[in-house]
Order: structure tokens, then sequence, then C-alpha cells
């Protein structure tokens, strides 16, 4: 499998970008493109030991920044490593793109520029594999658009149902609409519309959850716009830290036998911490695109660009994009409508 | 002062209510109108000491279950325990009413029956006041409306403004609306339109803020629609029982030495749970209505429902009602404008 790794993308790039590519051709056996500043990336290539391995340089002539606009970088900046990556998916010299960078201009690249949406697919989303409660969960849409209608829902629906069935090897994973309460009456006006509609797919939906059940695994994957899907997976990290912190405090202004206490404890709060690391899974994969591109955090760490790759190359292998193809064409006509 | 307290309200009703009213009757010297099954209050008030408080029962035949539908409730429980009590404030019986029962019942009791809007008001919010890092923070809408719009959250923001300078005694509180970001083009349009119009407000309005600095207590007043609002707190509170029960498995997981660890850091886990515990915090206050209305926790102990008693009488002796009425007719037209 090759595929092109943006090294252009973290914010210490090209460091752990470069790393991680490395670790993930040593892991995998898979030929990386890794695209951007020539010099750049040879000198970071120069510091790890790369015998055996395919990585090949792919130079791209500018950077996209997180602080660039999407809609500036897609027309103004046509040779930056998103767009000559993405471009290497196009051509088909790669089965994916991985990069840590500028979310908002590797959508528009992907969907407005190069890749387009696939027939039927009225929006892309960003779909994430997060553990909770000891399992992976499919969450989408984490982003790629603000303001969502029913319709679209339905299809991250069906697109999330597709991605859990590759990715957590489930073949009638359980769907689930975030809500504020599973009673009727309950949701907004969006996510009863699309309620009602995910209901009429034949996806094993379990309609509305709340939080608390999101977090007990009590589904496989959980679809929302994307406004909401981002400030919830923002609101579940931030108070993550924010037990945390408050923990370190309690325990820092405790007493000898305190501690002496958290001392103790402290091998156990690593392994929690593991658990809930998320530089073990990876980005977040574009889905509804002609290509597989994955997008992780910026302030990712080798170890984490790693993850993103073999994300990407597991979704290469699922065929994720042709089954969403296929998929999109046996539905019923409207949700397949590729109008607006 | 004179409070109405459901008697009806807690899932262990009339126990918890019953208790509570006595324990803010003793607290607070206040005159507590118990409404609800005579029968039953009377036998609850049997078991506490009572001598020397004012304690009063008014009887209501019907009582309200959380499972019923709010507008079934309004039309076909006239002589409820909530309509009973919300209108002893209507008549100047009393000077607020507390429920820990039916929100929406209470809500549309309230709003549509009884008290009915403050004029200006295009739709009343629930407020809550919750404690992070230590401060606390006034949050609206929790839920009071599942759709809004952009001139409702407004409203939202000055309303909440003004709790938050009774509540918070802050004269000029920072009030901030609840985005996935704070860059430009971030935020769905109901948030980017609210943004404009709070910015002409002339209140203290800092723009969007993420989770991560709500938790930081970056701002004294956050804004929402109610649907988010709700998912937010829920997420919130889900992710802190889960960080819990996580941290509980993997030390009772754990060898020798992590388990007398636990048990030395135990004093300090009791400390956290207490700084977040939300029986201290009170209830929801409506804001918007002809009179002072808070909805706690169905679940809460007598101790949340004391606390919530006494939130209604900080939010009387503040002159919520008659300042907010003042505010909103000071207020540009497009601002007080009641036309829908």
């Amino acid at each position: 499998m090759r595929i092109a790794v943006d090294a252009m993308g973290t914010d210490a790039r090209p460091v752990p970008d470069v790393a991680g590519a490395v670790l993930a051709a040593r892991e995998t056996g898979d030929h990386m493109l890794l695209v951007g500043d020539e010099t750049r990336i040879r000198a970071e290539l120069a510091k790890h030991p790369s015998e055996g391995l395919k990585l090949e340089v792919i130079p791209a002539r500018e950077e996209v920044l997180m602080t660039d606009k999407p809609s500036q970088v897609l027309k103004n900046k046509p040779e930056s490593s998103l767009h000559v990556g993405i471009n290497l998916v196009k051509n088909g010299q790669a089965d994916a793109f991985v990069t840590m960078g500028n979310t908002g201009a590797t959508h528009a690249i992907a969907t407005l520029g190069i890749l387009r949406r696939i027939p039927g697919v009225k929006r892309p989303a960003l779909a994430i594999i997060y553990p909770v409660s000891g399992r992976p969960v499919a969450f989408l849409d984490m982003g790629a658009n603000a303001d969502s209608k029913a319709d679209w829902l339905e299809q991250f629906a069906i697109m999330g149902s597709l991605y859990a069935e590759i990715e957590l090897q489930n073949h009638s994973p359980r769907v689930a609409t975030l809500s504020n309460g599973e009673e009727e009456g309950k949701g907004n006006q969006l996510v009863r519309e699309a309620q009602e509609r995910i209901a009429g797919t034949g996806l094993n939906y379990i309609g509305h959850i709340e939080p608390k059940e999101i977090l007990q695994a009590k589904a496989d994957v959980v679809v929302f716009d994307g406004f909401l899907g981002n400030v919830f997976l923002k609101t579940f990290e931030a108070t993550l830290s924010y037990f945390g912190g408050i923990v370190r405090q309690e325990l820092t202004a405790g007493n000898v036998l305190a501690k002496l206490g958290a001392l103790l404890v402290r091998p156990a709060f690593q392994r929690v911490r593991h658990r809930i690391d998320p530089d073990e899974f990876g980005g977040a994969l574009l889905l509804g695109v002609n290509g597989v591109v994955v997008i992780g955090h910026g302030s990712g760490s080798a170890r984490a660009v790693a993850s993103a790759i073999k994300q990407a190359r597991r979704a290469v292998e699922g065929n994720t994009v042709r089954r969403i193809r296929e998929r999109l064409a046996t539905l019923t006509p409207h949700a397949a409508d590729n109008d607006d």
C-alpha cells in the first residue's frame, strides 16, 4: 500500500510527521510518500534509521498554516502539501492521504477541489473512532459541517454504520443519535427529524441516547451535526483535564499520608490516562469523498501520526469508498438524492 | 418571606421535599407553604422537630409525574401541586415557588398558564449557577427551549447577566457564548448571529468560548440554546462519573500498594466530589416570567431542596423579576420586541 503523508501538518512540523511516517513504514511495511518541503523532510529523515523502509519524498512548495482560511488555501495555495498529497490519491499514485494539519482546508481541498463527493453524498462527514468504556465507538460528524440538515444526518448514519462495520468488525453496529433525553418530544427539531429518517434506513438504529449512555458504550456509532459533535468531544476532553486538575490540586494540598497515597496510585492513574490517550486512536476520516483522507490533531506526536496512518490503511483495506458508493446506490431515492 | 414548596416534586416525594422545606425554614426563618397531599405532608412533618418554624400545608389534589406530558398537565391537572403553588405566587400569597418536579410541566404552567412572560420577553430561559474552578458561573438556557433563535439568545444574555449580578454580586459579569472555537467563521449559524447581536447590547460580552475555557471559569455567564446547554451539562456530569468509574476500576484491580494508596487518597477524592456536588447549588431559575420559580432535580436530597429554596429567596431579595422588567424596557426596540 502507498500512503501519502503530509510532512507539514503538525504544529511541530515536520518533526513528528516524518517520525510518525517512519514508524508506520516500519510497523506496516507500507510505502510512505512524504509530502512537503524536501530539504526539511530529508534533514528529518536523516535522523532515523530507515534501511529497508519504503520512504519517498514528494516535494510541495507551499505549506498551510492552522490559521489559514480554507477558502483562501483552496484558491491561493495550489502547490500546498495538502493539494499535492490529495492529488496523489486522485491520480492513483497513493491509496490514502494523511495530514495532521488544517481540518477545514483539507476538507475544502478534498471535497470541493480535488476528490469531490461520492455520487449521492450530500455532505461529507468527519468520523473518529474513540474508546469509551473499553470499546471503540465511531462518532460523526465531528465538524465537517457546522450546520446540518436532517437528511445529511441520515447519510452520516449510513456512512458511519458502514465505517463501524469496517473498523469495529461488527456486522450490525448499533447506531444512535445524541439528544438531551430519550423520551418522546425530547431533542431539537433537527434530531427529531433525523430520528424519523434514520429509523427508516434499515440500520440497527437504537434512537436517541444521552451523554451518559454514550460513555457506557451503549451505541457503536453516534451521529450528530458537526457543531454538536465538536462541542461534545471538546466538553468530554475538557472535563477529563478539569477533573485531573482538581485531583492533582487536592493531592498536592494534602498531608503526608495523602501524598504517599498519591505516589502509590500514580501507576493506576497512568493506566487511566493511557486508556483515553488520543494518540492511540488516529484522526478523523473524511467520509463521503472519492478517496481515503485522514486528518489528525495538530498537536499530535509521532505515535499519533502513525496511528492516523494505520487508520487510513484500515479504511483502504476495508474498501470504505467503494462500499459507501455501493451502499448509497442501493438506497431509497431521497437518501441518495444529490440535488443540493 | 413566604415560599411555596412543591411537596410532590422529587422522585421520593414527599420525603426529601418536606425535609428540605423544614431545613430551609430552620436556616432562614422564612415561612414555607408546603403544597400537595395534605395527609402525606402532615405525616412527614410529624417526623421533624418543627417548634418555632413557620410551616403551613396548602392542599393540592393532583400530583404531576415525571413522565406526564407538559401540555397534558397544563390542561388536565388544574389542581396539581404545580398549579396550586404557582397560583400562590401569582396571587401574592407566596414570594416564590420551588419544585423538584417535572421541568417541562412547571415551565408550561408558569409561562403559558399562570404567571406569563414579562413584557418584552420572547422566551423564558432556565438558568443554573454551577461552580467551576472554585467560582460560581451562571449557565442558560438549560432546556426551557429546545430550538432557539438568535434574538432569544440575545435576551438570555441580558437576563443571565442580570441574574449573575444578583447571584454572584458582580457588577459587570463576563458573558460568553459556547462555540466550537473562537476564530472567525467558527460556530453554527445560530451562535454566529447571536454573537453579533449580543455584541450590540452593551453587556460585558467576551464572545465565543470553548468548553475548556468554561471550565477555567473564563466567563461568569455562559449562553447557549437549551438543547446545547442541556447536552453540555449532561456531558460534563457524565464525564465526571465516567472518569470516577475508570479510576475506581483501576484502583480495585491494582495490587496491595495501589489499594493502600487508594485508601490514603480517599479523603481527597471526597473533597473533590463535594466541590462538584449539585446538591449544594440549588436548581434552575425560570428567568423571564412574572414571578420567581426554581426547578430542581427530581433525584435531589433534602439538602438539594433547601438549596433550591435558598436560591429562590436570593432571587426574590435581588428583585430579579422587577429588574428584568426594567432592563428590558430600556433596551433597543428589537431586543424588547415581543411580537412572536
